[in-house]
């Protein structure tokens, strides 16, 4: 049947039997094809119903619809043309794991960090409004993505003005981590309280799902005290009211029925409305509803046992990063870590196992997470916030103003930098650099591998300033970078391999890269020197400054160009008098979409040939 | 009195009279102090009783208070010992208008940005739990900031943490434009409920303030309806209560037996509450009473007229732009302005006078307001998204992911880039080339004035992707940029002066400064050109080709010299084989604190002569 589907039109004159065999078929293929290519499966799983729903009353790609976050949109993709292509997802060329304007009119914005849907579909309705058009604007946003302050904003500004927009609240309560916070709390009595009203009826519904069905059941019953206090406040469904907007809800999101009488409930309101759906992440997959948190991005897996294909022969950067916080947390219980929603992604649910109570984490919050970093530094502690590089974009002013600007001892330790993979262009790591280098006070290392990393972290518990780490996600240990005696010092670098024609000096995780660039060289009868700069800022001065003019040397790093390392080391050199770099390599100025790491990186230009060839382009001894 | 406070402790003995005296003497001196000096006025004088309450119920700086944003603090200022130092408020070397914490151990956590204060005092207390200490934390935060983000995501955390936090709501019903958003409207409701409930004692304890009892009985007679809307809803002070916080409030900011009752009940409380004091802005200035937003941040005024001491010859960068844009808008209904509670300091107020429906205020949320300029750019309309320099770094990621990532045409209007002068380090505008050079696609525009600012606005209709214009406040035309003939156009420079010994490209608003260079350069016999550049992302590439290798040549800048313009050029002219700038100019690794602007261009090194003699001492001409 899905082949049939080459439009969503083609899903109006399927009679109910017929779709709920259409959402079966949908979530084979998302199992099957994620199993293969890997990506987000739990919460493409939960949203096949509602997915199937929207596009049955509505009429996109005239009506809009945000996806929040993005990777839900895989049953949208199915079912707006690109069935066909749909194996090919997260591959290099192939559909991208995320809403893209370029791949489908129907999707009418991109998304990949949480929390952006709603002022972004608020956009896309006064648009609408100024232009005198009449179609509809949806959000559709998880309860994960609702603890991130942007949404509040744009539910207050969207509140405020009246504009007409519909944001349907994806309820599975939880997002990546299971939810924290206040609002969660209050969702739950929100739950519940609809539930009780019309107990008997929804329960009757919900036995159609057995597995849901069970679940909302027991919700019911298990929590009859709070409901009882919730419903002696007066009833409450303020929080959304209050804002301005019109509620619905809670539905079952599994009841395709009755999601469809609620979206042309809602598409009759002349203002802002809220549809509250209740979803299971990984409905329909016995592996993915146990534990979903694992099957929110998942690498490629055995569909019978839900194991992964490939295991990674080393602990990861971030499982190494939490076994020295534990480490340090032994003998100083100053030390704090921070995670916004992401324990699991971070590492940190290795740290939080043996000390839960020194684990914070804000919920979907980078913002406040890094200010809440420095008031816990001001007060005396020593924080450590794990945040993937494209997530610490987030909280750009907060570094600069609550963090550095006080010399605050806060480290920000920045998993995932780089290319981003088969995430794609939302997920790069390729400003960090840019961000912290230019900030007064700030100390950024880059360790070459995660036994580097180790001894960084460590050594931050000596000095008494922000200090930033970036890293990448494999923790393989590079034995030829720890020869016996040698350990991390600030401001100062290594030769890894010497050589007699020309330098590399290699940024961080770079240095792999740079060896095989040296290989390459040597077949060329060029003779190259590599040295690992883990230390960025500061840099080692008493190394550059006994650079020879006559020495050509290269910069090379995972990072854009504009900003980066390279760009650091030539303003310091202009500085202090010493020989510029010949060139300065690392990302160009271009946009890097999805796919595996090494085709990405060949995007780039920062495949080892590619890079080989530009060096001796330089130096005068090929064409590039 | 104020003379005899020397700190907090000398408060506690005060009898009501002699605190009233005391409030008025702190008024006088405020006034005074602020006429001369310029500053934040009105939202000093709000708090003058609710700083002296805070200060004789809890005992700093033992306990600890976090202002929002910051520039409330005077009050404080006063009390903790720093009445002598006062009158040098915001001058170079002076006392701070900000939280400072090498100035005060009273001033623990320093702000200048807005809603940060509930997410420090949250890091506040919870290191106090976990060093099991027992003090005090208390944020103090106007309903303005309340619209960011960032607040709902603290008071979420805490909330669900139970962490034992004092959050005063300091509600003047307006923070630096008059408060948007349905928070807003939900406040008024709470203000109007709980006036309701004791109006007649209430109406009579007020009657001792008679302005301010005025204004509060007045609201509570003209909107019976909507206070009856909202008590059939069921009494709603659900808001912060469903967030775990126990609510205190609505109580008379400006009566300070009641203020310090309900600060002792807070005190007691062993989780998050929240206490919601009512103040008038301005209260006791006639002036300020009358027009809070002129007396928010004010240059020297008239104190018995208000009026401003200097008037600028020329009208402001900001009213340029907004003129611009109303020109724009005649033959262009695309065009939209946004703000985030800036409408004012932005000068978009011009353009709201001639097209209310066009400007877009979205409250304090940058991070909200550059994704639905995203969205609006998205729906076909042309956003233009004014917004201080050092506020912009808060939508850094909305700017990288929504707005970049997609080409959409959204430009950015960076008003008050490079020094912020008189206040000081929290709101200088030096990071933002590095924030937008790195990204692929944004065009990086700086004019030299306020005529090529208004040709760059007209300029960015013609291309179709996103745009940066940073700006300086300082309006007036610099004639000799603008010979007969020549306009702005992108990926070109103007060689404004010629020299034949070394050339000096200036970005923006440094070509005056470049000038006066010139000038000195001379006296020396070195002819230098000066360059205006101002399109510097597309540099001018042709340009830079024609420089030979024996020209020395400079880049100046009024931004980090680390991720600047130099920084760029120096990148560019490395990939295309051009020969690298003999200096790159700008503001060194260093933080720069408060003061005239002329001041602290100096201690950037960026005087004229300063500039001068590094440029000789690179040609070696002269000793640096």
């Amino acid at each position: 049947m899905l082949e049939k589907i080459s439009s969503p039109a083609d899903l109006a004159h399927l009679s109910e039997n017929e779709i709920q065999d259409l959402a079966g078929e949908i979530r084979t293929e998302l199992i099957r094809t994620v199993s293969e290519n890997g990506g987000h499966l739990a919460s493409n799983l939960g949203v096949v119903e509602l997915t199937l729903a929207i596009h049955r009353v509505f009429h996109l790609p005239e009506d809009k619809i945000v996806f929040d976050v993005g990777h839900q949109s895989y049953v949208h993709k199915l079912i707006t043309g690109r069935y066909r292509q749909f194996r090919t997802l997260r591959e290099y060329g192939g559909i991208s794991g995320f809403p893209k304007r370029d791949e489908s009119e129907y999707d009418c914005f991109e998304t990949g960090h949480a929390s952006t849907s709603i002022s972004a579909a608020l956009g896309l309705a006064r648009a609408r409004d100024y232009r005198n058009e009449h179609h509809h604007v949806i959000a559709l946003v998880g309860d994960g993505a609702m603890t991130g302050g942007m949404c509040y904003e744009a539910l207050n500004d969207a509140g405020h003005s009246h504009t007409r927009l519909i944001v349907i609240l994806n309820d599975n309560e939880m997002s990546i981590a299971p939810n924290v916070g206040a609002l969660s709390s209050y969702l739950t009595d929100l739950r519940i309280s609809a539930g009780w009203q019309s107990a008997k009826q929804r329960v009757r519904r919900l036995n159609r799902f057995p597995v849901f069905g069970k679940l909302i059941y027991r919700t019911m019953h298990g929590t009859k005290k709070l409901l009882k206090s919730m419903l002696l406040r007066g009833g409450d469904l303020g929080f959304f009211e209050a804002l301005g907007f019109q509620y619905f809800g809670p539905i079952n999101g599994h009841d395709l029925a009755s999601l469809e009488k609620t979206l042309k409930k809602a598409g009759e309101c002349t203002g802002p409305c809220v549809i509250h759906v209740l979803t299971k992440k990984g409905y329909g997959y016995e592996q993915a509803e146990a534990r979903p948190e694992a099957f929110h991005g998942t690498p490629p897996f055995y569909i019978e046992s839900g194991n992964r294909i490939r295991k990674p022969d080393y602990p990861s950067s971030g499982h190494v990063m939490a076994d020295t916080l534990a480490g340090m947390r032994a003998s100083d219980d100053r030390i704090v870590a921070i995670t916004a929603a992401m324990k699991l992604g971070t590492g940190l649910d290795y740290f939080a196992e043996k000390y839960p109570e020194a684990v914070i984490d804000t919920g979907i919050t980078e913002e406040h997470a890094a200010t809440l970093a420095a008031g816990l530094a001001a007060g005396g502690m020593r924080p450590y916030y794990a945040v993937y590089s494209t997530f610490f974009q987030r909280c750009y002013d907060q570094m600069i103003h609550d963090v550095c600007m006080q010399n605050l001892p806060v480290v920000f330790l920045l998993d995932r930098s780089g290319l981003g993979g088969e995430d794609g262009r939302t997920h790069h790591g390729l400003f960090d650099l840019a961000e912290v280098l230019p900030v007064p006070g700030m100390t950024v290392l880059a360790p070459c591998d995660a036994l580097e990393l180790s001894e960084m972290i460590r050594w931050t518990l000596t000095q008494n300033g922000p200090c930033t780490i970036r890293y990448q996600k494999d923790g393989t240990p590079i034995p030829y970078c720890h020869p016996e005696g040698r350990h991390f010092m600030p401001g100062k670098w290594h030769t890894v391999f010497e050589g007699s024609d020309l330098m590399i000096l290699a940024a961080g995780n770079m240095i792999q890269q740079a060896v095989s660039v040296r290989s390459l060289l040597e077949k060329e009868g060029v003779s190259a020197s590599v040295v690992q700069c883990t230390s960025l800022k500061p840099a080692d001065e008493e190394f550059l400054s006994r650079i020879t003019p006559d020495t050509p040397y290269f910069t090379l790093e995972e990072h854009m160009e504009t900003g980066g390392f390279g760009s650091y080391i030539s303003g310091l050199c202009r500085k202090k008098g010493y020989p510029q770099p010949s060139d300065c390599i690392g990302v160009p100025d271009c946009r890097i979409d999805h796919g595996s790491h090494q085709l990405l990186m060949r995007d780039a230009g920062l495949s080892p040939d590619q890079i080989a060839g530009r060096i001796l382009h330089k130096i005068g001894r090929a064409e590039q």
